[in-house]
């Protein structure tokens, strides 16, 4: 597979989707009888929380690195993030057999760090601000001659994530609106370009803290917004937009929603409690949203991606 | 189907599969690699942690309700159970269109108390010692007319357990051994019975923590033993066999084994992270069992019976 510099095509998603199926798992699509009584609808659940590093993120960044030349993938991969992201490439290095540099604020959870090294990766810490956190990575990259894998302002790290929601509506068949969290795009992103060329009459929604409502607000304006602050339970949210992915979402979404931490915190309460299943504080936004905007997605079919289930146990909200 | 009066055959349990099959979810069957890694062997976890209720008891109390007749039925169900049988008695009941009578300690926790009523359940209170219990329980069969369905001295409630191994076994395929927890036996026997007949040279092995462990010493005697404290952290195991399930185990099973308390936060603890999956800690004893007894296990295919998955978020043992 060769490098993507356009807005994947579905058959690009598709050549994505054949080329990864080695480094990633198929995940189960579940309902849940009393959800569904209880927002009104029949929601079609994307268990991404049970994919390999416990996230969607495998599939953008194994895409990433499989579409690397050999002597590119030989000097091995390079990001900045504390997040399921940095597991991720860490993990694609480790199966690839090449080499990972990791840049984590000095302030990562512990749990993070190790899991990162868990995957053989070499963790370099950097004061948290973002522009530490760059020219860090810059200096990693600089040494070493690895590819940095951007979490996703990038079509090879959006194509992986695309697959998401192919393999949910081939489970699912006909969904009547797909329903994906905002944090940088990326998902989000992939998930409105395999739905529109899938079922090119479902409803497109994103789903966004009100704390970090960038997407929301660039939605509606038509200009990239940017966020103030950062304080949501949702950690994974927090990024803005990127300018790869604001052009897909303003294009594609037919809408952007936004929730309040106390509608995420029992949205991830009712999930852990009624499916059994954990899921992370971003997982639980677009179900927030669901129960935020009911009379949407009265007696619809409804797909939604669990994006994620790395949750630190030791600092449940609940 | 007519009530079982005698220790299930295949023929029995087979029957009862088809008979419950509306009343039941067929769960999944999951692996998880970094746990078989850790382990050295290869575990199918068959999830009855997502059955109706969050437990295995829904197949043993479904198959007892539908057994009896039309006349018995429509008197009612009850049953003393603070546990998952409560759930599964009350949910029977609700789904079969008939009255459940379910006498709780005055401790039980509230939202044991909630689920119960939820499924449509009169609760009888009673204060928390084995005979009010028993002595309530008779008052309200007498007052109501209700069948009493006994939580694993039953053999209606066996044949009813003993189709989540039914269904393990036809999705793992072969395997070398089975494993499930012990507290009234119930799970065990059904697990026994149904090993035994669709896989004869698998080792089948009971997990019971140390606390606890009047199967074990039953077992091991060949004498009935009794437990002298209940202060295990696996809630579902703090009762003693029953005439029938002793009788099944002693005859069926090829070994006992014990785990420490710490043991089983530290296999819940396992399965939370790396599954993403919701146990209850009684769950987490078979996989405590593995890595207490590593050797026992090596290479091996080993079946593995999460029983439910109800627990209290708010008391978390990590």
């Amino acid at each position: 597979m060769k490098k993507l510099n356009h807005i994947p095509t579905f058959k690009d998603i598709r050549e994505t989707h054949r080329g990864i199926q080695h480094m990633i798992h198929r995940t189960p699509v579940l309902t849940c009888e009393s959800i569904n009584r209880k927002a009104g609808t029949k929601i079609f659940f994307k268990c991404e929380n049970f994919q390999k590093i416990g996230a969607f993120k495998m599939r953008g960044a194994s895409n990433a690195a499989l579409r690397l030349s050999k002597e590119e993938l030989n000097r091995g991969l390079a990001t900045h993030s504390s997040g399921n992201h940095a597991q991720a490439v860490a993990r694609s290095a480790q199966v690839l057999g090449v080499p990972a540099y990791i840049v984590m604020p000095e302030t990562a959870p512990k749990i993070k760090v190790a899991a990162t090294r868990g995957y053989g990766a070499e963790v370099v810490f950097c004061p948290n601000t973002l522009e530490d956190r760059e020219s860090t990575l810059d200096a990693v990259v600089a040494r070493t001659g690895a590819t940095f894998i951007h979490p996703y302002d990038d079509f090879n790290v959006i194509a992986g994530q695309a697959t998401a929601a192919k393999e949910l509506i081939e489970d699912a068949d006909a969904l009547d609106i797909v329903l994906a969290p905002i944090g940088g795009g990326g998902l989000m992103s992939g998930t409105a370009l395999t739905t529109k060329a899938l079922l090119p009459n479902a409803k497109i929604y994103g789903a966004e803290p009100e704390i970090v409502n960038d997407a929301y607000r660039s939605f509606k304006s038509g200009e990239m917004q940017f966020n103030d602050r950062i304080d949501t339970i949702a950690d994974g949210l927090r990024t803005n937009l990127s300018n790869k992915t604001f052009d897909i979402i303003s294009t594609h979404l037919d809408d952007v929603f936004t929730v309040t931490e106390e509608a995420i915190i029992a949205a991830m309460q009712l999930t852990w409690e009624r499916m059994k299943i954990i899921i992370e504080p971003s997982c639980a936004v677009p179900l927030a949203a669901i129960f935020t905007y009911p009379e949407l997605f009265q007696s619809k079919r409804v797909g939604v991606i669990l994006s994620g289930g790395n949750v630190d146990l030791g600092q449940l909200p609940f």
